[in-house]
């Protein structure tokens, strides 16, 4: 039995939907950031860094979402959510997830969380004022070369069609026009419409009411 | 045969000492960031991000630090640079890893690449001032949660070595004193005296000169 620890609207839905794709036995336990609950005495018992996704095994807790993306393609082979048997193409997808990560989530996280990289009021609004920007021109690399369509490694689902919706959710609220980037739009739709991506989404929703 | 672009002082060193580890057949190009060499247009057509690294394979281009790490490890197995058979070991492996790319790398780059991140000259400087704060909370989470030692998952050495050795080496340029993290230097100290890793420090220097 695996426990994931998630907030709404953060990159936790990854691997929220990752594990229904795997049609994995999971609990669901929400994180309550309004309550800055992360930072609880027992939550960071779980996972020192105070942030989510945690994920809670019968071996130990697992942080930071490419690699639990990665554990649950590699925990449930006959799901197929990863390129398992070839390096090269297992590298690929760890390099589009790690992107992901890197880049994309901290090109975002300058409007939510600026107050990480400055401590001056003026500072963080300069930063939340490139965020638009940024991710505009992060997700037009997504679609001129990264997303191979239908799904982002081309014909096979995978774990980084997971990751790319989680973060797509973003968008509007970074003041990007998701009509700017067609592909993104039509994946964000392919996903939409998938079960384990309805059922993430209402668990979801069930935290936050 | 595999060709690596790099960068003296960037991340790609981690790559670097995994192939000299892996007895790897490979060679080094550096990209002259002085130049600004890695936007030139025939470097974008290698790696369209404009950033080191970039491993060129038989079978296309790889970018992103963690997975040219796990590629280089599975590639090589013999080498033993990762947990191959065991997914939740192999996921500690890439949880580390990712939180040195998303966090730690990310919490270093705001003195040198601020630029990223805001536009105005004095929202740089406030992030450039909380750079030695931000780098030394990381090292000090390493120190005390991460780093079971003699190597970072215990008694294996590990692509998490490669990358943590290069990542500790800008800690004086970001203004944390090693001393105050005693865990970190003595594994510092233990990585430079292992041939790979001299190696791979010879190859930058002779690229500097």
């Amino acid at each position: 039995m695996l426990t994931l620890y998630y907030a709404p609207a953060t990159c936790a839905l990854a691997s929220m939907i990752a594990l229904e794709e795997a049609g994995a036995d999971y609990e669901a336990v929400a994180v309550d950031f309004r309550k800055n609950a992360q930072r609880d005495p027992e939550y960071l018992k779980v996972n020192p860094k105070g942030r989510v996704p945690a994920l809670v095994t019968g071996r130990g807790v697992l942080t930071e979402t490419p690699a639990l993306l990665a554990f649950i393609a590699q925990s449930f082979p006959e799901a197929r959510l990863a390129s398992l048997d070839d390096p090269f193409a297992f590298a690929r997808e760890q390099e589009f997830n790690s992107y992901l990560c890197s880049t994309v989530h901290v090109a975002h996280a300058h409007r939510p969380r600026a107050y990480r990289w400055a401590d001056d009021e003026a500072a963080m609004e300069a930063m939340k004022r490139k965020v638009p920007q940024n991710m505009y021109d992060c997700f037009a690399l997504i679609e001129t070369a990264m997303l191979a369509g239908p799904w982002v490694i081309g014909e096979r689902y995978s774990i980084c069609d997971a990751y790319l919706f989680t973060v797509a959710q973003w968008l509007e609220g970074d003041g990007v026009d998701p009509a700017r980037l067609p592909k993104v739009a039509a994946h964000r739709q392919r996903m939409s419409e998938r079960p384990a991506v309805r059922k993430a989404l209402a668990r979801e929703r069930s935290a936050q009411s």
